[in-house]
């Protein structure tokens, strides 16, 4: 393993198909078509890999080896609108540099088949659909459910899609990818603060936190800002103001994390009382009891803050995932790797979740500067990244060889 | 005083611009034009009436008297989008009613000239600037702070006013009109729930409440909703939250209203902390002090959340105006002539307050059925509407004669 070609590949394809604004590689366009040329030129020079698409558009590339089954190791090169240069990428550049290090016989011996998957739309920033190409593979994509999606152009995932040769009603056949598979592998940025915090240059995962996200919808009544009294108001914009207030102090009473991004008044002007309101709250927890303690202690504000304020509240399941424990003999031997006795809990859905409900898995994850991603000031100091991709590489290769799974 | 035929007026001016939505008298548009249209023919029937139209487009009925000086009763017939039957109109129709009245000698003896006037845009429902045209008259317009304006469509002020013979260099000229006026008559429906939770038909107003309308704007860091832990968020969303909640406190400690009817995020998207919130927050009171108090407290509670979030705040004055009182003279006969010891403060802005910064004023208002307003519901009973058109006419009627001011 040489980190340092991995890091050349990654600025490399940064200076491809980047700009002043960030990363351009938004899936499904001319620059994510540009990033995959990239990874395919890369690819082409490992001898012995054999490179194919799936229909779900994820890009396999296989090395043959000596064991029956296969490792799997990947991430994803799309990335969202004004992006950073390491999200997703750095997980595919990762796993080039264990594929050409595999190909060169550092394995030392015999070992597993080895294929880098480069999973598509993993952002879903053009349609809202996350995780679009490792759901198909691990049949959990609902077609029926992204036929409506419509990106801001106005045009249908199924045009767009088509155009790069995915069809939905056919994307499902991905999962046959699955078969063979003994284990997959991902490392990704933190796209948080907590590891530069400790100073831990590189981290296992633990599993990824389930998240609720129900749509809180207040209807109260829109009156004149000047002429209703104090008393006589139904504020449906204050009701969402106190729900998301209540969120915070519910996420940190269970030590989860809870966010309300989306908060809209209507008629959201200066001159009226909002009449309706609507906010989106997101809960997380690596665990399942806490999770569904805070979910219900939020339906229970809201309806308690409803009531208070004379408004009606309904709601509306906008996404919903289980918390997702990663594989323990893995999570042990990625702590081995990186030398370090930090795990964490991924705040952040990752194609890896949607590979361990199949097949064994584990991540590494790299700090981000000031804890920043999906933004063109993402990084991570290029030792951290070295370290990182050191003990992914390290962690790969005993696998490949049959010593953990 | 016939308060009926005022009444079939309005309904026949709501046949004429309204529909299943509401009233759309919108300025400066082709149901406004026909609303004036109406509002001529109806004059034109009045005997010994002069009519003409202003250099800010209000339009004024003469009607000549034996005395010295001139009284001045009006509203206007522009309404907000999808607005109200009553709202403005009310105040045209009962107006002429009076001048019939009074053109029929009603008024039994030597009295003062009558002018009705019909303000343009007391709404600002298109461009963003309320009382246009009274502003005009009372010399408080800007011109140059209009012409920066656009409506929906992207046309300016100037464009649009043009078409109706209204150039914003020489609209200050209708202050020319305010001569000889000894006094301003406005009748208006509440727009608010109080009169008829207390079931009083017709009120004396005592002025309208002053307005500090501040948009507030919190900066903080926007970041991952899944990876950032909740001590290390700067969330500006909920500082904006925790704000519009202080202002609902301060306000009902001082007696006054305080409303939070805009309230956005960015990126305003459910996987985000809030990095930038902005909020417009509208305080109002009738007396100078408390509302002084109110915004200084405002700001404080601004402030003091940033603080605790870590965020920045800054503060942009969007509109702000002293309470302005009435007449007293003008409140007592106008209690007199109602038949009622209720006098309120106007939550609302009208017409009146820009006349009141010359003119001895005072309005009445009609209760609004369920407090609304600026809506197809705006209504207010027959009877109330009866008792307050006649109420109306009897302050009028005295005023005109000369026994009051």
């Amino acid at each position: 393993m040489e980190p340092r070609r991995a890091i050349a590949d990654l600025r490399e394809l940064d200076r491809l198909t980047g700009g002043p604004d960030g990363a351009q590689r938004l899936c499904w366009t001319d620059d994510w078509v540009r990033a995959r040329a990239f990874l395919r030129d890369r690819l082409g020079e490992v001898g012995g890999v054999s490179i194919d698409e799936d229909e779900a558009g994820n890009l396999w590339a296989v090395l043959p080896g000596e064991l029956d089954g296969t490792l799997a190791v990947g991430s994803h090169v799309d990335s969202v609108p004004n992006g950073g240069w390491l999200d997703g990428a750095l997980g595919v550049m990762a796993g080039v540099e264990v594929l050409r290090s595999a190909a060169a016989g550092t394995a030392d011996g015999p070992r597993h088949s080895l294929t880098l998957v480069d999973f598509a739309d993993e952002e879903g920033a053009r349609f809202g659909r996350s995780l679009f190409g490792s759901s198909a593979v691990a049949g959990t994509l609902e077609p029926e459910r992204l036929e409506p999606l419509r990106d801001a152009d106005g045009r249908s995932v199924g045009e767009v899609l088509g155009e790069h040769g995915v069809h939905l009603d056919r994307a499902g056949a991905a999962a046959t990818r699955r078969e063979g598979l003994i284990g997959y592998l991902e490392l990704h940025i933190e796209q948080g603060p907590v590891l530069e915090r400790e100073r831990v240059p590189v981290a296992a995962v633990s599993g990824t936190a389930g998240v609720e996200r129900p749509r809180f919808t207040f209807a109260g009544q829109a009156s004149h800002a000047g002429t209703t009294p104090m008393e006589l108001r139904r504020d449906a914009g204050l009701a969402a103001g106190q729900t998301a207030l209540a969120v915070e102090r519910i996420a940190r009473g269970h030590d989860g994390v809870g966010t309300t991004g989306v908060l809209r008044l209507e008629p959201g002007i200066p001159t009226a009382v909002a009449g309706r309101s609507e906010l989106v709250v997101d809960l997380r927890h690596p665990r399942t009891e806490p999770l569904a303690a805070m979910i219900a202690e939020a339906r229970e504000a809201a309806r308690d803050v409803a009531a208070d304020r004379g408004c009606e509240v309904t709601e509306a399941e906008i996404w919903t995932i289980e918390p997702i424990p990663f594989d323990e003999r893995l999570v042990a031997a990625a702590l081995e790797a990186a030398g370090t006795e930090r795990v964490v809990p991924s705040g952040a859905l990752h194609d890896a979740a949607e590979m361990a409900r199949h097949v064994p898995v584990v991540m590494l994850f790299a700090p981000s500067t000031d804890g920043i991603s999906h933004a063109k000031e993402e990084d991570t100091p290029e030792p951290d990244l070295e370290r990182a991709i050191a003990a992914f590489g390290r962690l790969a290769l005993r696998v490949l060889r049959g010593e953990v799974l």
